[in-house]
């Protein structure tokens, strides 16, 4: 390929909203490799995609699919949280980033957290937020995100 | 109040759900306490409250009334992420909890963390995550929290 198709192959890389159809694509061999995720069945996956699809702009899931592949080789999600403080502000909580680990330096991370940003942007929040490692702190500082707080975790199992 | 009746006016400061009346027992007044909250107008705080009300036990915001003044004292929320990962599990977000400054040392903030807690433990949530400030990390170490991940922000206004 030379570098006007190469060119033309990462244009084409666009984030969209998650399909059903997704989950035949690798959407869930995907997510195995940000954490603990077993196979899902068909049913369960179907159920998990309505009761989000139910809150409507109120929770996103969005890929990138590789044209060439058919393969998604991205996701991340973002909801929004309606709150009373901020004079009943809104907030963008971003989750679930991940890039297959054959596709990185292609700049996909980075646009899957505009679109999720852009999202909450257009939903009338007043900010966005995330929790992630020291190691990935740079990359979302690139992305125009700064440290703030730090995150606490309870487990039930 | 001598030592007994200073326990069962304790053991009557019970956590209960937000109600529409609350607002005139000082709730807005209190979230003031936590950072940046105009008066919000009745319309404003119904429409909101509706919203959030319209998601169930996906989003609750707690109280503890006091019964000797009338006043709202403690507040917090969680509210319940579906997800794909860990097996279409299900994460609860604790949010905007506050403790009226005159109310401290009474074991007010421990009685919502715990609230907030065990709901998202009833909804199924493998765990329950909040951020802090570095200050209030030890207070939620004592309910049974540890630190995980670093939080990022990214203000739109």
């Amino acid at each position: 390929m030379d570098s006007s198709n190469s060119l033309i192959g990462e244009l084409k890389l666009q984030v969209r909203k998650l399909e059903k159809s997704d989950k035949s694509k690798g959407f869930i061999e995907l997510l195995q490799q940000l954490t603990v995720c077993d196979s899902i069945s068909e049913k369960e996956f179907e159920e998990r995609f309505q009761e989000i699809n139910s809150y409507g702009n109120d929770h996103i899931v969005c890929v990138i699919e590789d044209d060439q592949s058919g393969k998604i080789i991205a996701t991340g999600s973002v909801f929004i949280e309606r709150k009373f403080i901020r004079n009943c502000g809104k907030v963008g909580h971003i989750e679930d980033v991940v890039v297959d680990s054959t596709a990185r330096e292609r700049q996909l991370g980075k646009k899957i957290i505009g679109f999720l940003t852009d999202h909450a942007h257009s939903m009338g929040c007043y900010k966005v937020i995330l929790d992630c490692s020291i190691e990935n702190k740079a990359f979302y500082e690139k992305c125009g995100f700064k440290q703030k707080e730090i995150q606490m975790v309870k487990y039930f199992s």
